[in-house]
Parts: C-alpha cells; structure tokens; sequence
C-alpha cells in the first residue's frame, strides 16, 4: 500500500516517478487561465484565517457543505466563522475519491506543513496551526505567489476594466512575475441577459464612444482590445452556456441590437445570431494580434432559481450543460479558417463527452503559424479531477498530438490552487509513465523529457508568447 | 491468476478485501426497489425446477439466448423447460465478460451450493443438482430470503392495487423481514398510450371518485397515495421514457384530459404537459410525507414492433434511450425546489452518458433535511455490471459525496437475485480500497468503516426511514 | 518495464500471452471491410519508395503532420517526397499515445525488419531501408498480402464499377486469396450533394435502365445487385452522415426524385425520406441473397470548407459527427423486422457514445439465422485505437455476447495495414486474459481457445459464408 498522498501521490510505477521528479516538478507555472485579483497581487494582500483564503468565496466547498445536508447558515449564512470551517471539516472524510479530498491535503501540507488528515477530530489543530502560519510574513499573496514557482499569471478581466492593478504591477519593479490581463467580453455579447443595456452604456462611457449599432459596439470593444494589448494582454476568453452559430445579414443584427436597446427582450435565436457577429468580429482581431481565444462552454448555469435570486450566481449551483453544441462549434471555426482569421484557439467543454469530438475537430483546423495551434484545453471544472485528466490526456493522445498540449491551468479564484498544477503533472507523467511501462513507447529520456517539459510549461510559453 | 469467482472475486487488492470482510459482507440487505410479488412471499412459493426460478420470467436471459440465434420457440414459445434451460447453458459461456455470466455462478454457488462451471457439458449435472435443492425444506421464498440476510424489501406497486398481500404480511408475525410497497403510478400518467382510458375507470372505482378531469384524477391519486402511506409505503417510482417538463396553464392541462377521455389521441407535447402537472402534484405529495421520489428514464421500449406484439411489453427488447431529458429534468427539479415541495429523490438514467450531468445537478438541489437528499441511484438494468458500477461510483465520488450514496437495489423480478448486492458491494469495496492503495485516501477503518457500511446499509436505512 | 513493442506488446498478463500466441497470431485474416485498389492486387503493384506506400494516400498521417503545425506544401503539396517523409518523422515522436506511433512500428518491423524507433534522428536510416526493402521481389502488393497471411478481402466498390479486376483476380489461379466486391451505393443516395444527376445517368447507361423514377432507380440498382452477386459479393456497406429514418408515401418520393432530376435542390428533410425508402429497398434485396449490409454513420464531413475546396473529400479533414442517429437507427431496424427483411446487420457508429445503445439495440432484432446476425462493428477510424477497442469489446462484452463478434476488418486504403489486425488479436486477447486472471471467467481453454479463434476468424468467415 502506497503511503497517503506521499512522495509517490499519483505515480503509479517508476517512469511515472522518474519523469515527474526529473521533467516535471520543477517547471515554472504559467497559470495562463485564472480568476484571481490584480489588485490584491498589488497589494499584496494578506488573510485573516483559514476561513478567508479557503471557504468564504469557494463555491466547490460550498457544494461539497451542501451535499452533507449542511445548512445554508453554515456555508452563505451568518454563521460564525470557524463554525463554518467545523462544518467543512465533517464533510469532507464522506468526499473519498473527490478531488476536493486531494486539493486540501496538498494545500495544507504545501503551505500550512500539516502532514496529517483532515476531519472533525482534527479540525481545531488545522485551524489553529493554519492560523498561525497565516500570520508568517511570507504568507502574503505575492510570498504564496513566489514560493509557488508561478513566472505568469493571465487573470480573467472585462473590457470596461481600467487595467489599473495589472499597470501598476507592471510598474512595480519589486515583484518579477508577469501578471497579464484576459479580454473577457461575456457582458457585452449577453443580450438576452438582465443588465446589458446598463453594461452597454458603461462600456460607452470607458471607451468614449456612442453604442446605438452593432458597428458602433465594435468600435467600442476594438478600443478596449487594443487597449488591453497595450497592457500585455495575450488571450481572449468567451463563457458560453453553449456554442453558437447563426449567420445573418448586418441588417438583421442591427435590427436585434436596436431592439434590446429599446428595451425589448431578444429571442434565444436573435441573441445566437448577434453573439455570432461578435464572435466572429472579435477573433479577427485576436487573430490580428497573435492573441489566443478561448472558449468555454456547455454550461448550464444557475439550474435553481431560487438559490441563484437569493445568493447570486457563482455560488455552487451550476452543472454541466444539456445543450448541443459541437455542430456550431464546427460551422464558427470553418468561417473563421475560411477568411484566414482563425486565432489561435483553446477550446474547453464542461461536457467530458465532447472530449473525442474536439479532438477531431481542432485536427481539422490546423495550420502552421504553431505546432498545435488549436488546442483542446485541459479537463475543466467539473472534470477537473483525476479520471476527468486521465480522460482528457488519452483522448487528447489518441485523437491528436499529446506533445504539443499546453496544459494545465487553475481557472481559480484562490491563490492556494497551484498545488493543481502538481496534481495535473502527477497524472500527466503518471499516464506517460504508464505508456512507457507498458512498452508503448521507448523508454527514451530525451523523447520523454521534451514532451514533460513541454506540456508542463515550453508549449505554454510558446503559445502564449510570454 | 485469481481463482474463477473465488473468494476474492472482484476485489483486486488487500484493502478491498479487509472492506469486504469486516465492513460489507456481513451488512444486512435493504432491497428497497424491485419487482418481486409480495402474493409470492405470502404463500411461501416453491419452485418446481431451475427453469422455473431462473427462465420463466427473466428477459435478460432470454437476449442472452437470442443473441446466439436460439429460436423463440426455446426461448418463450412451447419448447419443453428442460430443453429451454439446455439452450440457455449452451449460450452462456459465450457471455464472457457479462453479468450474466457471474449473476448465474453467484447464485448457482449460493444457493444451489454448485462450484462448478455452468455450459452445454454441465448443464444436465446442474439440472439434476438445482431441482433437487430447489425440494428442500428452506428453499421456499421467504426460505430464500432469509438466508440472503435481507431485511427489508420494497415491491413496486400500482396505485389501483389492494395491496392486500402487503396487509397480510404485515399481520404474519412468523415472518420478520418488512415487505413495503411502492407508489408507482405510471399507467395513470400515460395518457398517450392504448388502454389508459381503461385505467382510468379503474382508479375510479378503486378510488371511489369520479375522473373527469385534472384535479379529479388527483384526488382519486391523492386517495391512493394516503392508503399507501398507511401500508407503509416510503418511496415512489416513476418510469418515463424520457424526462418531461412542459408547464402550461390548468385549463390547458383539463382540454387536453378531456381530449383523452373522449378516446381521441393526444400529441406528445400534450402528453409531455399533462404528465409535468401530474410529477408536480405527486412530487408535492410524497415531500410532505417523507416519501423518497425514484425517477427512472431514457428507455426505448419495444423498439421491435412485430416482437411487442407477439410477446407484450418486458420481452428482453427494450434498449437504452436515445432521447435528451437533462434540460427537462433540471427544469423539473427547480419547479419544486422554488415551491419547496422537492422530495428526497433518487435519479436512474438508462444512459450512463448522463451520469456526470446527474452528478452535477443533485449538487443544485440539496437540502438540510437529509445528508444526500438528492440521490444519483446506482447503475441501473443496462449498466448493473463491473464498469457500469465503476463508472456510477467514481463519477459519483469526483462530483458529489461517495460517502452519502444510499447504493445498491437488485431491480429483480427474481428471488435469486440478491447476490447482486453482493456484487455491488465486492465492485464498492474494490474501488474504495483501490483509492485507499493507491495512497488517494488514508487507511483508516474508523473512516472507510463508515462509508462502507453506510453505503451498504445504513445510508439508505436512514433514508428510506426504515 | 515492458520492451518497447516486444514480444508481449500489449499483452500485460500470461494468460494474454498463452491466448494470443496459442489462438490468435496465426489465424487467417479475413479482411472483410478496406479500400484497397483490386486492380492493384491484379496487377500486382511495386511501391518505389516509403512515400508511395506511407504518405502518398493516407490521411491519417496527413493528420499528425497538420497537428504539428507542418506546411501543406509538405502534406499535400509539391515538395519532393523525401523532404514529406522527413516531416512526418519528425512529428511522429509527439504522437505519444496514438495509435499511429504504434501502427509505423508494426509496420516497419513486420515489413521492413526495422527494430528501432523512427524519429527526426533516424529517419534517413529508415528511409534508405524500407526503399531498398520494397525493391525487393516479394514486396509486392501479392507478396505483401501473401506474407500477412490473409485469406479474403471484401474491397468496397461503387454499382457502377464493372468489377473487371474482380473478375480477372477470380479466374487467376496464381493467387489464391479471394478477393470479393462490396456493394456501396451512396452515390446514388445522395440526392441532395452536387453530382447526384451524374451520377444517375452514368448508373442508368451502366444499368442499360432509363433512370427517370425512383422504382426505375430501383431496377437499376437491383441489376448490379444481381451482378455482384454473381461476382461474389456477399456485403454491402452504407456510409451515411447520420442515419436517417423518414417514411412517406412512394409517390411523395417520386415527387422527390423527380425534383432533384430536374436540377432543383432538395431538402435535408426530402433527403431523408428518398434515402429511407432506397435503404428499406436495398436491404431487403441483401437480405434475400444472404449478403452482409454495414452501416457507417455519424461523420462530419468536411467541416473545413476552405480545404474541401482545395483538396477535395477524403484528406484528413472530417470529424465525429454531432447528429443523433439512435432514433432513425431503431425504427430502421424495426421496419425491416416488420417486413422480414432485416438482413445481417454490422452497426459502426463513429460516436463511441453509442456503443452501449448500439449493444442493446441489435439485442432487440437478433434471429435465429446465424449466431450474432446484428453485430455492432469494431471500433471504426478515430475509435481505432487502444482504449477504442477496449471500450467496444468491454461494451459489446457486458450487453450482448462477445463470443459471438465478427472482429477486426483495417478499413484501409494501404496494404501495409494488416498489422492492425495484429493490434486488434492483442488487445482482444488482453481484456479476455485480464478477465481470467481476475476470476471473472474460467481458464478453459476449450472455452477460451473457441472464442478467440471465433473472434479472430472463424465467426467472419461462418458470417460472410466464406
């Protein structure tokens, strides 16, 4: 029997160890992909208590909470702090096999040194003891940064923001890791949503321009695109509940824009249509740029409506989308590559099932500004676990070419989740170990090496042109 | 090379095995959805011969031996018993790698005490071998039911039934296992198919009330539902093809009952709206009684029209559906969330591809009121074997809490059949000890105890009120 | 650790090896599904170097070398042939996990004596050999044949074809592989794609039919049934997008037909009823005649529309398909049962999703004709590979009867491919060994030794009645 997430976590054989030790651990990270704060890496911001870093905005825990039958009070509540951390800790010895289960242990051991397991009996030493090392001088956000080995970080930002923090640690000569801002315009393309109009008028304000048409919104978000590029951004993002592919004449989006303008509610085909025109609009100018887009989708957000109207979205309630989305997917990438302005392109569903059509797919739409140009991204969100890894990378091998993956980021809104960054490079020199093990390809160090490297961190500094 | 179907028979290391044994093996069974007569357990049935206990009624078999070309004679038409059985050895040994296979030898073992290897050879030996045990003394029904350990059984029940066997049971003192029916109301939803008009007239007289519209026919099930209650009944079983969720105003609902009544067919929109009325009011029912609500879907039944006619319904001809219900399902289990009349429910879908989309949504709708209120039921008919299992529990592990599932049901028309707990729990005990080898969780029998047992026993033993 | 593609490649336990090595290896192949050119065999066709026999025509490799941000000049463009294979080399080693790493090296092993591993350093090594290798006298198509050991080839062939080199290869008694033709009229379903009209009056002269209704249709396709019946056909093969199942009435068909002759475009939902009464048609036919009818199904097809334009169908472009297919195939099915006239039947769905509904649908429509008469077709193009294969054994394993299978065809246009059936004998004889070393069916060899041999050769030859 293995020792409990020990020094072999994860390695099943010894290729697997050797490749991780020797190729894989000690690569910089490149967090390409994340939702952590500009401002409080500027300010360097430092946390209370255990509380704060881990369960006041961490929706995956809330969820673990709320499967235990843990009430509302204790998880969004008011319930005092620590009890909620109680709460947490009881919960989580039921999560076996979770990957919830593995973050915390590589979080407390990676940055806290507890080596032990944590529930209900030991919960009080954990808080005390994480407590205490929260209060080190070193265990402020720049010193968890640093001591993670992290050399980037892609934060997730809207047009209209100011970029303020992220120009500001540009400035900052004190603190060496590259913190770059993503292009992020969901609010603009959600017409059908509650409060586009107002973010409309935002954007107009930022960028100093008069939104009544398609055209003029274009104008406003190629000021906010050129902008960003100002400040060091390299990548788009675009959170779609799912792909979408509506081609129609200018007139037809403008007559959809004036009418949610005017106040109307659009139809779910109006807003595919106008989403599409921006669309299509945008990754032109990423592609102008050498900006990589990305896309995430299949989502089904905020199922339960009552949760979502009292506590927000982002709050644990979202699940993996029923909807279809392959086909559109396929028609906007074709009408891309047909005017030559296909960016790069990573391409992430939140349903696992798609995995084998992406993998066929980005294979159709190549070419050779990059080795890999379009990519399907690494198991997200709810497949971010270990059998959701393993899936992704055999897919990826199978389908594609597993070298060229650029790999792993946290998509996280805490700056205790590098430790995924290992838990992925564990799998990935586990499943190539295993291949090698298994005589399925020599056991060859240069071969082996270049491929870890690459996939850990070569292949993303490549494509992201950091 | 292991022994074939010893005693370590799917359990692949030490861990699983100490599981097995200290924790699983010995937990009383809690059978809380089948189909087996409760008329049956009242008279103390024998069964004349092997044929009569493992062919007569048992469709999975029967598409054993059509998938080898046995003519239908041997398989439901006039050809002598012996002769039948002799068709199905012969068939057997090409089931490798199917539950079928292993279903036959576990029992065989455990009830017939046979080691050997059943095929066309042995056939005549274990012939000879299962009539004679089936003569003794103990192998009667409830014979059966007890040496499986059993201790609760959950018939499944239509709401026009007298569950007069159930009320004798419950007076029979010489027979201490619970024996509880379950509401399973289907015929009264499928206004679309031949003879619910017919169906209708019953549950009118059974329930003393006048159907002559929506709210009539609630009452009527209504009437049922408090006469269930009252026999012990905790749990509902719905059977849908596919998901539905089509809310339209009463009046609309009362047009289309009345279009029915008055024998003309209705289309499956109408269909789909009125059977979403009908959920929503049960639902609402079986949550202010505690109930647990069971939702089986994605069937395609009777895809071979000339079979369904010559041989009825449950033949062995059904099939995994190929029809989408997340979004209606999703939709369904918000309707009654916002009007807090969700029941505990327990989700089976014939499609093992829904299972992360499952496993995503209970997180969406859990409540205080029980740990795991929202249930992802194990892998049901199609999926009850080793990978399908597998797949249920590690999908259910990487998304939700593995430690709240209330597991194992043998969905079994046949007494013998409760060595597929045994089956469940040796796959259970195999995948939890191979985290605990693997290092993914710690080897501590206080924790895995309790999540062995619980999934076992306990969990549903709370659940179901039992 | 294992030798890289030793001895036991792909074999990880004893009784793997004792199955493969005792029942597997040296089966006959029958190589009941591929594209490889009669007239070639006929003539006996010499490759002048690696590039006419690897890269010339296959656009799997294309795949690889696009994945690694090659040039097209370099795939399909004018660069010399030496500078193509050199690309290739050199992407090949970032195919870690694909089943093409593993198909070069079986082949340069097999074929060429090559032991070593092809990469950027070894390439001109590789070259040099395999060039001076294929000069010599038995590297001819014949001899190639002759040395894997194959017995018949199923080629697939248009109604139009007039069969000459099968017909030739039929009366040369120098080679004693029988080569069959395979009936694939699509061209003459494809009412909606350009070409159909040229289709049909090339097919009307062929025919000697005037080809001006869809019954006139039928005669002409039933004529060249009846021909290559005569010319050994024993199967037929339909590749369709996604399956299609739209019946009308016959004189909304000849409306259809009559639309499309006249040059007006069809519908995609008139497509489907015209392709649906031609199916019902032609399987019918095969069925009368004994004869195999294959379904391929659920591609995307040129999804890159710029490079269909450049380079035509068939280059490495297509996809998974996004189309539900289930449905249509299941009332296919039925309408044939219905009429009696479901011929044998081998399902290929591209979506390995579907396994599981495919491995319960043919369970509804099986007969007693022959053992297995609806078989779900092995893992087909982007599924062939390791986990694949697995998937589809383990599926067609837990739901229907393996034993029973037809196994491996290479669906190739090489004939260096056959080593792919020696990739398929040894993943096969892994997942059954593992169940043997697992316990989970008996080490029989008379059991054992029937089913593989029946999967690796005996159940095709009792199936196409060779």
């Amino acid at each position: 029997m293995k020792e409990f997430m020990g020094k072999d976590f994860l390695l099943s054989n010894p290729t697997a160890e050797k490749l991780y030790f020797s190729f894989a651990e000690n690569q910089p990270i490149i967090d390409y992909h994340c939702h952590v704060s500009p401002k409080e890496i500027y300010e360097d911001k430092r946390f209370d208590n255990l509380f704060g870093v881990w369960l006041s905005g961490d929706h995956y825990k809330w969820r673990i909470m709320r499967s235990n039958g843990v009430d509302e009070r204790y998880i969004t509540g008011d319930a005092p702090e620590k009890e909620k951390f109680l709460k947490f800790a009881e919960a989580l010895p039921k999560a076996i096999g979770n990957p919830m289960y593995h973050w915390c242990h590589l979080e407390l051991k990676k940055y806290f040194g507890y080596e032990g397991v944590l529930n209900a009996e030991t919960a009080e030493e954990v808080w005390e003891l994480a407590n205490k090392k929260l209060a080190e001088p070193d265990m402020t956000v720049r010193g968890i940064i640093k001591k993670s080995n992290v050399c980037f970080i892609g934060t997730t930002d809207d047009p209209v923001d100011s970029l303020e923090w992220h120009l500001k640690l540009k400035e900052d000569s004190t603190f060496d890791v590259t913190v770059a801002p993503t292009f992020r315009p969901d609010k603009a393309f959600n017409i059908e949503k509650s409060g586009w109009r107002e973010y409309i008028k935002i954007l107009s304000e930022i960028s100093d321009t008069v939104i009544d048409s398609v055209s003029a919104l274009k104008s406003a978000l190629l000021k906010r695109i050129e902008f960003f590029d100002k400040c060091g951004c390299r990548a788009s993002d675009h959170g779609l509940d799912y792909m979408v592919y509506k081609a129609v004449p200018c007139e037809e989006t403008e007559r959809i824009m004036k009418k949610a303008l005017s106040g109307e509610t659009v139809t779910a085909a109006e807003a595919e249509a106008f989403k599409t025109e921006l669309l299509l609009f945008c990754a032109a100018e990423y592609s102008k740029r050498g900006w990589v887009m990305q896309l995430h989708y299949n989502c089904l957000r905020n199922p339960n409506s009552k949760m979502f109207e009292a506590l927000g979205p982002d709050t644990g309630f979202d699940c993996i989308g029923p909807k279809e989305s392959c086909a559109a997917l396929s028609m906007l990438l074709d009408a891309l590559y047909r005017t030559s302005s296909l960016p790069k392109t990573v391409i992430y569903s939140l349903d696992a099932a798609d995995n084998a059509f992406i993998d066929t797919l980005i294979g159709a739409f190549q070419g050779p500004e990059v080795a890999g140009k379009l990519q399907h991204g690494s198991a997200w969100w709810f497949n971010d676990n270990k059998t959701g890894m393993q899936e992704q990378l055999l897919s990826l091998a199978n389908l594609s070419l597993l070298g060229n993956f650029v790999g792993m980021l946290t998509d996280s809104r805490s700056f205790l989740s590098y430790t995924r960054h290992e838990y992925f490079r564990r799998i990935l020199c586990d499943v190539i170990g295993s291949l090698v093990e298994n005589g399925e390809y020599p056991n060859d160090d240069k071969a082996l090496g270049s491929i870890v490297k690459g996939i850990c961190y070569e292949n993303a500094k490549r494509y992201f042109n950091i």
